[in-house]
């Protein structure tokens, strides 16, 4: 009885009384009788009244998803599965295979790796074995799965859930549930290469989802290194100075000058040589030239490594046609742990912050809040402040699998490099085109069914329309009918609108018995399509070519995102 | 610098180094900094032994998911892809909507739904806030969502994880995280025909999935009460001597009998009244006839209720084309709650229980456990004798929406019917057919590209196989490459064989300077494809037409699951 179970919970009581009447029948019904009794729905089955004598009051809580959740349902959902399955096609055109991790892992496996974040980290309850939490991220899943199944080398994408406990933003897409889409290739290859294809993929991706002004901003981690060292940064100092430099994306260089010589506490000359070299920025080749002339620094051993990967990368990334969306940034710094070489995030106009006017309306409002309320706001504030926000990221990170493989195992260190696409921000900017929301449907149907007919002997034609239905639905069309024996015309005509189907099929009461039907584009307004007279057995013929022709051979996904262009 | 933080999380401490300089930078930095020397990895960036002086020690844990859970990978993840591929094509054909809810609710909202299995709900830690818990079926967030959206109605599909704290028994697919995959009917409508359409999908869907011998039992939770009460059974035993009846479909009458009266205390003329219906099966209208002929039966309420619903249903059914599958069965009781119409089943001769050989084998095996495992495996064994293994079931549930809506809402009785496919045993089932698995590939790579060449100015042509590769890439076909300078020519044809890509673009290193490619089909032993010399500018269409007269247009998810026709 487990399967019945697993595939239909909606009677699990009746479960607890099978398994009684194998061990302890009667402790157990009486348990469950009991709890039947409390949870009884109001209206059962004749005789209610024996069955369930009492009504339940309404329920004592207010009916909401969890803080930071949401349910995603209608056209958000349709768009939002466009960009998955969009995003899917070009991780498969590049050979990747899709694994599936449990949503909660061993506690263990996810500490120390996410510093002043694990706090963010949900944690199930202790109900007994093992301690787990939820996932934060895709990526340490993956390298657990990486280091546990002695993986030597994968091309794999992910799109699933990960959970942060965070103060949830839902205006600004920042939920505790929300999807990640990553492609990660692992293992040891040809210098450069998979970087190179992980940038091709960013790009695909993107071009893909209709979005064509984007900027890839790349960097070289031991570029970053060497200019540090170069430049006098002390080791314990790294991590601050480079935090300031990667917000030379949103403040002058004054600014950022001024934040490492009185907040870092860097000597002046330091913050002016670090100066000369993390405003460069150009094409590959221009910024390699620029850096291979600066012999002080190219005799850097780090910054000397770093340069030669970007020059190793270059003939590839031409080769897959990208250079032209890369901009080569010496003040992109990203993360400092786990990246091991090339960084890059990608940015488009149209992901900019907010306009100062919202910024301003949402600061007035957080003054009416109380004190915590207001300091949750602040930390809202600094988030919208950070980042013109970047619609992908990712990079090269050679030391994480290790980090679970130990130094024994035959992959104890496997490199990776990987692209994370942010749907969240994605997802905002596409519905925001103009026009896709409107065109967007939550359903796919492609055919309502109608009946028309009159007088004393006019039956609603209900059976006629199940069958035609069934007709459509094995020949792989999709289709809808009003469960309603007589369904009056312009309820009909109603109800196929709000479904957004582009074609109608009617069941005239006298064309019908002689084995025709009327198929009927609708929505078109006054130069209304009269239809044409099937003949039954060629209907799913005719309606499948109808909607080849609507689509233009285009499928609904790509027609969705790419409405703009 | 949030966005930043979503969309790749594995450089989380640079966050936590940027808030710190807005907030309370030293702390946090030192924090950081000291989590970060603890998980440095073995082999960091030049200079390694600046940046990370301690090489970490192996982890002290067993690298693991947690129990109850799995990794899905490779074919098996194609395969699954593949069935929920077809299943969803079948729910979008009906005008199934999608939605997507939170993988945890607030616990009020589980609680109370479950009865006895409540114990196996997962709870998540208090860390502050709202209680929470994972869910348990896709039924209950159904009905949240529909009463807390106010929604009149709504044909939804949902395919995706729920959680069950039980005990694990991997070999039989019976997991702590597992897949459901829920259609559901909601609104009020011409009696019984959404049940219909629902067996109707129900047919389709295993049909689609290349079952074609399967049985749908159906019963109807009023024919079933109006039996028990006009054989007598006292209201409070009803729920025993219906599970005692559910177990007719593997024990025969006197067993069954013997259990109602020894165990369940009931007179054995009450037992044998029982027996005479609950023994009745057939078609639809030969049910129906037996049962309105009985008038004593006919005239219960109750069962006159139920009678009168199978019989609106049955033309409804005929239409479908689904009475063949069809077999009305008094002796299917399911659940006692919730239900309060229709119930159905389906089964098939290849879902059937285990062979006694491999139970007998189990139960040695057990012997060999303490007693604490070998009482989780009496429980697994209840589990295998009970429920011949329905791959799917569903019902008619009219007041489960009212639960959260309670009485005072609009919606506060919102009429429900659905049906659960069993993804897990319809995996086992699927996985099982001769030669499905061989033909599974985990990748859908169609070109490999390989580069043929020698001598003293052979370069390796690896440029050349990343532009055709882009080439091929922005045509939508998927293709694939070593990650080599120079690869040798066996190692090509042994990565290409392993990635099973169906079709090889060979640039030698006399053509391709022509312009010219080798398009060769893989995979046909001594006939080997010679190959056709293609222009590079004619290759993505060339391809394409060979991978589409290969597949023959037959998309390959239909192709793997339909492999035995």
């Amino acid at each position: 009885m487990r399967s019945f179970n697993r595939i239909n919970s909606i009677r699990p009581y009746f479960e607890s009384g099978l398994k009684s009447s194998i061990t302890s029948a009667s402790k157990v019904l009486a348990a469950y009788q009991m709890s039947t009794e409390s949870t009884a729905p109001v209206e059962t089955a004749v005789p209610a009244k024996v069955r369930a004598p009492k009504a339940p009051a309404a329920p004592q809580f207010t009916l909401k998803t969890p803080k930071g959740t949401k349910d995603w349902a209608d056209k958000d959902m349709t768009i939002r599965s466009a960009i998955f399955e969009t995003i899917t096609k070009v991780f498969k055109r590049h050979g990747g295979v899709t694994i599936d991790t449990p949503v909660f892992e061993l506690r263990e496996i996810l500490s120390g790796k996410y510093g002043e974040d694990s706090k963010l980290i949900y944690n199930l309850e202790d109900q007994g074995g093992e301690l787990t939490s939820l996932r934060y991220d895709l990526t340490v899943p993956f390298a657990r799965f990486v280091a546990m199944n002695g993986i030597q080398n994968i091309k794999r994408y992910h799109i699933a859930k990960v959970y942060r406990r965070d103060q949830p933003a839902m205006t600004k897409g920042r939920m505790r549930e929300f999807y990640q889409c990553d492609f990660d290739i692992a293992g040891s290859y040809e210098n450069m290469v998979a970087d190179s294809e992980i940038l091709s993929i960013a790009a695909e991706g993107l071009t893909a989802l209709g979005i064509e002004d984007f900027t890839i901003k790349v960097n070289h981690r031991k570029i970053l290194d060497g200019i540090f060292q170069h430049c006098g940064v002390k080791e314990q100092d790294v991590r601050k100075v480079s935090s300031a430099v990667d917000k030379l994306d949103k403040a002058p260089w004054s600014e950022v000058k001024k934040e490492m010589v009185v907040e870092k506490g860097q000597p002046e000359e330091v913050a002016d040589r670090i100066g000369e070299y993390v405003l460069i920025k150009g094409t590959i080749s221009d910024v390699i030239n620029k850096l291979k002339a600066d012999s002080a620094l190219s005799s850097n051993a780090s910054a000397a490594q770093g340069i030669a990967d970007m020059e190793t990368a270059l003939p590839y990334l031409e080769a897959f046609g990208v250079t032209k969306h890369i901009s080569f940034d010496l003040s992109l710094a990203r993360g400092l742990d786990y990246y091991t070489g090339l960084i890059y995030e990608a940015v488009t106009a149209a992901s900019a912050p907010p306009e100062p006017s919202s910024k301003e309306a949402q600061s007035s409002n957080a003054n009416k809040k109380s004190k915590k309320a207001k300091k949750l706001d602040d930390d809202d504030d600094n988030s919208e402040n950070v980042g013109v926000g970047s619609i992908l990221a990712g990079g090269r990170y050679d030391n994480l699998v290790g980090m679970f493989a130990g130094t024994s195992k035959k992959n104890a260190s496997i490199p990776c490099v990987g692209v994370s696409f942010g749907v969240e921000r994605l997802f905002s900017l596409i519905k925001a085109r103009p026009g896709l929301y409107d065109n967007a449907r939550s359903t796919s149907t492609q055919v309502f069914l109608m009946a028309f007919g009159g007088g004393p002997t006019w039956t609603g034609f209900l059976n006629e329309r199940l069958s035609v239905a069934k007709l459509l639905w094995d020949g792989g069309v999709e289709a809808e009918f009003m469960y309603k024996t007589k369904p009056k015309t312009p309820k009909q005509f109603e109800a196929a609108e709000k479904s957004g189907c582009p074609f109608a099929v009617i069941l005239g009461q006298e064309e019908y018995p002689k084995g025709i039907v009327k198929v009927k584009e609708l929505g078109m307004g006054s130069d209304a399509d009269q239809g044409t007279d099937v003949p039954l057995e060629q209907l799913v013929d005719f309606v499948k070519a109808k909607i080849a022709a609507r689509n233009n051979g285009i499928d609904s996904a790509l027609q969705l995102l790419r409405l703009d262009n």
